[in-house]
């Protein structure tokens, strides 16, 4: 897999270039980038090109406040930001302005996050996939942070959070900010709990508001934000199984009940709207009070909370602020459905962006599997972007192939939720890939696959000489058994008598 | 996780028996038989148990000619093999009577096969996982292959498939079959062919039958029979992208085209379901068209074949004979439905017996995932039972570690459906670990997984200290950010404030 681009008078659209051996190129979605980010020199105190530098110093001399790719969507302008995202997805810049004009797509992009390389997210566009990376109080530096980046991007991410809560929060993420052309997530509450030495209690609007301040000067692209956390909404968790699984909500919720007053972010929503405005963040809005297991799914708590969420996308609508609204996390196959419908409804179709969700609880340790099945399910039935859970999730920290094995699980979810959904050219890749299978160009299989490496190596590990690369049969089945070669047989045959 | 049993007057009902440290026991669904199966010094020509003995001499001395449980059922008797799965399902024998009876489950079960604890299969029964095992002309000794038989059980597959084509089929299958407290199926036609050399066109019905008798004497419980695949529908894979996947069926559309004749197994249905009588044999209805890949998803020659199958599933009920119906395959998410609906309608509920589906064609090496997500879904919409898919699939005979992966991934999809249909008592296992994670019972936790051991481990990989075992945090979000944590303190607070 070759890493290449399509150049245009303006841009380098990152793509990747699959040369097979019959002929034919594929190109497919690139997240890491237009320039290949696996050089064995890397350097990260270097950065990455800042491709925005001159889309926003234009927006700047010209005197604009408000940097909301919505904003310039309602005024009927096509950005730079959407003509990309629209040479990305195949369509036109006119579709994507008005999918981002009435909310139905966001492309989060911080006007100083110049290294950006714009991507949406929307139901009308290929359902993405986001990975959480991060250190916790327990491990990590700021050098691990930055290849967990470019690792989750190597494997298709194509929005990273940063979720970090240990020393070193604000360096770790400016490096990581320097380093993406993906967007950035970040929830600024964890930050702003370090501020107040992690009592909830003494957390307030100004301390909030200025860590978001010091992370939007740094470049995130969407913040994650608690503010539906209601204070009467604690009391319809206390008959849980797992009470509030959100960190952010567990934190809201104690801040809600020590003061006996409204949550600060949903009382002084307009003042975060200020900021997010003026550095064209997107709302991520948190889901506080997701299930946290099968028992707890779809239950009052929840769906309080959405209707919430969707009277505060409207308030940042009235702003032209981007939103998109976060989901669960634990819930059996049968309502997720219900999950879809209710926030497209009450939140106007904004962007679903959803934790898995995981169809069972009883499998810690695969929680991949069991959150890939619900996030195709969810994907399919319009969940725009999915947040990826890896085998780790429960249990640990996740490492390296923990990541991998969680995004690529997830790229399977979203790649079956696009061809579900049939959007355009979501199904060449699977075409391509079942001709070559058909007529045994085992390299083209595995250039083709999600995992090349994997798939030869596992290929290889009872058939590695060289001409059984051109063998029609596997070990599978051996050389007398395979169907596809008895098709091909009779094909040729049936073709000599015609 | 210890091994257990209910015993009662005539049966010991295997369960496993998992103790939590608050005192709460958990019985769960045993498929590994009433003796544990795993010795250090197991001999696989000893041989297990023949629990069934008993019964079976009591039918043969009153002269039974049909040794189907479906003809035990019509005639309103409730045996031995009835009650034991009424005991394994915690409903009533009459219930089960019943099911058997108008042929929406089946009890698998070949008068010969005296080690078989009885399961059924139906679905409004648990769904049910079937593995496959076999050497290929590659690879593979009896002992092996007695090994991953007890290693597939071990992981819980409920249905085991013997797919031998090697050499020693015949002994191979023997012991596979004496050792098996499981249900044993076949492909006869592998066999066959290997009689007649290899060459399809050499097969007939007299080969054919003397396999069947051969493998049927040993006690195999029920035959994949590709008797769908007409001489007509073969045009019908003509413009198909990976024509036709299935191994009998291939075999039976090259005999079907060298002979210009209608397929022997179509007619000679009636021979061959005096065997099946006889022996008390189930029917898998083989689904030789099955679509190898998404493009050739529901097509024409795969609901052309369906329809066979619903006529040919009459006609073995006309002699009492159980049948199940297999089903695909690649089919995208948003066709999974269709394939139930009309396998419901045209096979009169017969059960349904489907490989995966996959839901994408991009991921070799993953295709456990791909398919696990379609499993899941299939199943929730009616599937009775599920026939795995290794991560080796497309590449290579499966090894230990491929089977296991393979099993997990489809305990995760069955128990999922299981969760979705609302089947009783499904929702326990994951009420106690999510109660036990909400209490950092991290012991619990991992017993009650499905994994227990990896679930420990990876949860080790950073805290391997004992203390860990009881601290109320993990290392993915550190002490100070354990949503859990938090709401357990906020409970506390609130409780001491009332």
């Amino acid at each position: 897999m070759n890493q290449t681009s399509q150049t245009t008078e303006e841009f380098i659209i990152p793509k990747n270039e699959i040369r097979l051996t019959d002929g034919t190129t594929f190109h497919s979605y690139r997240t890491e980038g237009s320039l290949c980010m696996h050089h064995e020199e890397f350097d990260y105190k270097q950065g990455i090109a800042k491709i925005r530098k001159p889309w926003i110093e234009k927006r700047e001399s010209r005197g604009d406040k408000n940097f909301s790719q919505m904003y310039y969507a309602r005024r009927g302008e096509i950005t730079e930001e959407m003509r990309f995202v629209a040479m990305r997805e195949n369509v036109s810049p006119e579709f994507v302005m008005n999918e981002v004009k009435i909310g139905r797509a966001i492309i989060p992009s911080n006007k100083n996050h110049l290294e950006l390389e714009p991507m949406i997210i929307g139901k009308k566009f290929l359902v993405k996939v986001n990975a959480n990376i991060g250190n916790s109080a327990i491990s990590s530096s700021i050098e691990e942070e930055v290849e967990k980046l470019r690792w989750a991007l190597r494997w298709g991410s194509d929005t990273v959070m940063d979720l970090s809560t240990g020393k070193n929060i604000h360096e770790t993420r400016e490096w990581i900010i320097r380093n993406s052309p993906a967007p950035i997530g970040t929830v600024p509450l964890y930050q702003a709990l370090e501020k107040v030495k992690g009592k909830a209690e003494n957390l307030n609007i100004d301390v909030y508001l200025e860590t978001l301040i010091e992370q939007a000067e740094q470049g995130v692209d969407y913040f994650t934000i608690h503010a539906g956390v209601l204070h009467d909404y604690v009391r319809l968790t206390e008959k849980r199984v797992t009470g509030i699984v959100s960190r952010g909500g567990s934190i809201m919720a104690r801040w809600c009940l020590h003061h006996k007053k409204e949550n600060f972010l949903y009382e002084h929503f307009d003042r975060i709207n200020e900021v997010m405005k003026k550095y064209g963040v997107s709302y991520s809005l948190g889901d506080g009070l997701r299930p946290g297991c099968i028992a707890d799914a779809n239950d009052e708590a929840q769906f309080a909370e959405l209707r919430t969420l969707g009277e505060l996308t409207k308030k940042a609508w009235e702003e032209d602020v981007q939103v998109m609204v976060e989901g669960p996390g634990h819930v059996p196959l049968h309502l997720i459905e219900e999950n879809v419908r209710l926030q497209s409804e009450l939140c106007n179709e904004a962007p679903f962006y959803t934790l898995g969700p995981l169809v069972t609880d009883i499998a810690p340790g695969y929680d991949h599997i069991t959150s890939a099945i619900g996030a195709a399910m969810i994907a399919w039935h319009g969940t725009a972007m999915l947040c990826y859970v890896t085998p780790k999730e429960h249990l640990g920290l996740p490492n390296k192939q923990d990541v991998k094995d969680g995004m690529i699980a997830y790229k399977i979810a979203a790649h079956a939720a696009d061809l579900a959904k049939g959007h355009p050219g979501a199904q060449e890749r699977d075409n391509l890939l079942s001709k070559a299978r058909f007529e045994f160009r085992w390299e083209d299989q595995f250039a083709l696959s999600l995992d090349p490496e994997l798939a030869q190596s596992y290929h290889d590990e009872t058939l590695p000489q060289d001409g059984m690369k051109k063998a029609h049969f596997c070990s599978m089945c051996g050389p007398h058994f395979c169907s596809m070669h008895l098709t091909q047989e009779l094909r040729k045959e049936e073709a000599s008598r015609k």
